[in-house]
């Protein structure tokens, strides 16, 4: 087998490990908790499916390429929950390190080519990572929402502290945010599962 | 909320149970049984970074589209082993009613469109769904073989079974057959994990 094909077998061996990473969000029916790779996978369908109401007009196979492989890192970096703060000062630098060494298995077109991606997405910039951030936001949201806000009750996370997050989700898709996120953090803000 | 919007959510939320599903592959390091939503985000990368083997110039985006979505039917239909003789007599039909049942739940544009799609995966007519196979064929083999075949040896699968089913992958890619399919597979069999 030549140089490349093993490097890219090598590569899509090294993200299994990515089904192992935990979540804070519970699946759908009280379920047991959400890994990484799942999240992914939905993010990358919803994308395709809500691409309507993306704010600007995005290259869909690249929203979903990028909702598929944004957590990748984690495999080293291990998730860092959206409302840890202390975890959240350490993410970047850690995240970085993770993208040099899991891309880095990749040919090095294609490393590039993926540690491109990623950087993207974190960098909130382009109308693609914008709205897959919306993705990102919107789908733990659904099913914390579908198992009565529990995530938020169980981690006494505060209305700014959501809001702080899920209102970017606004620049991916203004419609998305009004019309679901907003209304349904009002709800749970009232439900007493979000601290006002 | 308007109807649109409302019944592309609900199938959102529906497919969630995807990630209950198992299968008979095991993750990588001796883990526990993969899940079928797992199993399609695996897929989808790896279709996108062996895209260059395919035999036919694919259409990558449909392709991943393809393999994210080709499982949901198991929400209702189970997963069929790929070795199961009596569930493979029933798999069509039982597949065909919950098409029907979940991709029904998005607006009458979208569910026809990802019928349409489940269909001409299950079809294997076009180079996208003989490239989307290769890898639904390769993916739980390279997991497999990562665990030292521990999964045909505890079916007790023979050589016939897995070419009956491994052959089909040449369709979509005579490289990655060549290259590595068919020699993992003859190394199992010299191992003893397949039945000669």
């Amino acid at each position: 087998m030549d140089q490349r094909l093993s490097q890219q077998l090598a590569f899509a061996l090294e993200i299994d490990k990515e089904k192992n990473i935990l979540r804070q969000t519970h699946l759908s029916g009280h379920g047991r908790r959400e890994n990484d790779a799942e999240h992914a996978w939905h993010m990358a369908i919803m994308a395709y499916l809500l691409r309507e109401y993306a704010n600007e007009e995005v290259d869909i196979a690249h929203v979903m390429l990028m909702c598929l492989i944004h957590d990748v890192v984690e495999i080293d970096a291990g998730d860092t929950y959206a409302y840890d703060a202390e975890g959240l000062k350490t993410q970047a630098a850690r995240e970085e390190a993770a993208k040099q060494r899991i891309f880095g298995l990749l040919p090095e077109d294609q490393a590039t080519e993926l540690m491109a991606l990623f950087d993207e997405f974190e960098a909130y910039e382009t109308p693609e990572s914008r709205f897959a951030h919306a993705m990102d936001n919107l789908q733990p949201l659904m099913l914390n929402t579908s198992n009565g806000g529990g995530d938020w009750a169980e981690h006494g996370v505060s209305a700014e502290q959501v809001y702080g997050r899920q209102r970017k989700s606004a620049l991916g898709s203004r419609l998305l945010f009004d019309e679901v996120i907003d209304p349904l953090i009002r709800e749970h803000i009232e439900k007493g599962n979000i601290r006002p």
